[in-house]
């Protein structure tokens, strides 16, 4: 079992403080239970309250290209690390970032050995973004997000190209696909696709039964 | 003693993670010690690294104009109000806002009952930021920022003039000031000029000993 | 008829380029007919082919807050002021702006003896704009931009209420409103709530006969 | 003679309004006597002045991702295109744009025939900007804009390794590099670093000959 799920707890109250916790314990539960590699990506605000009372990985839902000094308000990549996050999504469909800073953010993170997850909208942006070398490259149609409608079943032709163009650009780099995943069925259409795994948010965060979802997902992985 | 000291502390290292932490419990104890008010504004992944084990104010750096929702990697209100922080900064010189948002957040901030305190570059923005009846403005020139020279000193009359045109909008804003403050008599000199406080950040988180630059400025509230 | 109507352009194909020049013709002939006070708002590229061939008040559409020198693509008030353009909006629904650029784009205009209108969403951001000085003050609900719902039928509180705070914090500032205005009707009841006149895009842009709209909203003004 | 040499106004007082049409006057005479290709990227309100009394290639600064409709005060590029521009420069380092939007502006500019020169700030943004299939991908490293250090000479290798990644992701993208290019010794330099040519500003701008300087540097196309 290889493939990944990445769950963008975004700013849903049901993914909020207190909830932000219990929905990383029930990961935790799930992930020692299967085996099944869970990354978490709650807000900034949540990550120290996690990473000191769960063991699962936990990703940052963005970082900004900045440095230590004056830059109040803006979040530092050393300082989501220094809260225990491992990883960050970068340029998430609703935070899309300027290219030279995709850059610089995809660079710096390497340098912390943290991992980047560059998220796209379409074929095109996903080659642009894979000649960058990030460790993962998300490739998730808009128009889907939150629909439902799973990216694998609606559009498996853009994510097919989307494995295609990133192999020819830089093999090492793997393809993640978005969008309207909800089950394990989604999950293994995916990885059929040629991914290495899948990023959610909804469908596990506003489930009554995320433990279900979350098992069903893992179905998925094979 | 009624003046009060808000320390920023941008993406300082020195005021980052562990740092955060540190620098914090510094606060406290100078709190405890003197009985001055001293609120310290962290990045958002240390707020509740701080809540949970320091007794001190905290604030947020900056909150979005988001509610609960599809906001991936924006900071929501709630979020920090639930790692802990009693208020935020809004509309620092180092993340200017757009008018219609910092209208929204400063009601948001009220109706969650926490502190606003918005900052502003001069007279007529310190006027029109007082018309959306915030805590507290904070009037900051940009360009001694950072300077090591003290607003209350080299531009009293900014001071002074923000204080009047805010007590002529609505008496129950109060007015900090802030740029170029580092000791006690800087401190000083901002109370006697009309303002209720002060808001720092170089001068205490890069300072060799901050405990004893925060007594000294402590000295200033009288 | 002291009343002024502003139209709009956005960037609707109906007032591009061509289409931009043959919309000013109307609204010049239909100025000159009635001697009412009509003003253009085109796309940057079109100002200068409209001011060099028609007799008509052209605003731009929005400026930014820069100066002559280095800032590739930006819209400079120097440079569409001698395109021809004699005021602009700012501040608009779909262009908000930070408030410390507010404050300086308004003080720009001023000293370009260039008109300023600053655009707003609420009674509270009209207030915090009025403390700025610009020539107008423009209250447009954004959930009725667009809409057909007139703000002067379906918000006068809104509209009425924004004239007075205005009046309150200066009273030489006038107060436009729009958002859903397209008819006399729409107009002489914007006015009876003690606007000085109305700003409005689709209503004239995208009508089969803008004259005949014009025509209309101009019976409004008394 | 197969370079190209494109001056790009910004919002310089030399390059605004009458002084802007100036300038594209002569710019024209010396395209005349040498058959030199020359582009001049003016401000958008100062496009149509040039075009309709010059006869000069013309770019626009920027244009925004956008379609016809309600987007007040931004840079439609089939309005510029109407204005008689025939390119324009994208991302250039002053107006720096998100991925998926230089995407999709690339995109539109080929739909309407227009040349895109996509500007870049290192060889890893070259790469990924040369995926996008623009037309040009000008190379500037921001360290050198305005410095009067040619990047020909002060970084070589970053000229060089920028034509060799474009190659190798498509040979039809041309290479073009900008940053302290003042003489037709910086320009032969950057041809035979297998450029097509360079982007300047301020060197031909703010010259006090700049028929003089223009001369020079076609003397460097060879």
């Amino acid at each position: 079992m290889e493939g990944i799920i990445i769950i963008n707890y975004k700013t849903y109250k049901e993914a909020t403080g207190e909830n932000a916790l219990r929905l990383a314990k029930i990961c935790e539960e799930v992930s020692k239970e299967t085996g099944a590699k869970i990354i978490v990506c709650p807000q900034h605000a949540d990550i120290y309250r996690i990473t000191s009372q769960v063991r699962i990985d936990v990703y940052a839902q963005h970082v900004d290209n900045i440095s230590y000094g004056s830059n109040t308000g803006f979040v530092l990549a050393e300082a989501v690390k220094e809260a225990g996050a491992i990883g960050s999504l970068v340029n998430h469909s609703e935070h899309r970032l300027r290219l030279a800073d995709i850059d610089a953010i995809v660079e710096k993170l390497k340098k912390l050995n943290m991992v980047s997850v560059v998220c796209t909208n379409n074929v095109s942006v996903t080659k642009a973004a894979a000649t960058l070398e990030p460790d993962f490259v998300a490739i998730e149609p808009p128009e889907l997000i939150g629909s439902g409608i799973p990216v694998s079943k609606a559009k498996p032709e853009i994510v097919q190209s989307s494995v295609k163009v990133v192999e020819e650009i830089n093999p090492k780099v793997k393809v993640l696909c978005g969008a309207g995943i909800s089950s394990g069925e989604d999950v293994k259409r995916a990885l059929e696709l040629g991914t290495h795994g899948v990023l959610l948010a909804s469908g596990v965060v506003k489930a009554k039964n995320p433990k279900e979802v979350l098992l069903d997902l893992i179905s998925g992985l094979g």
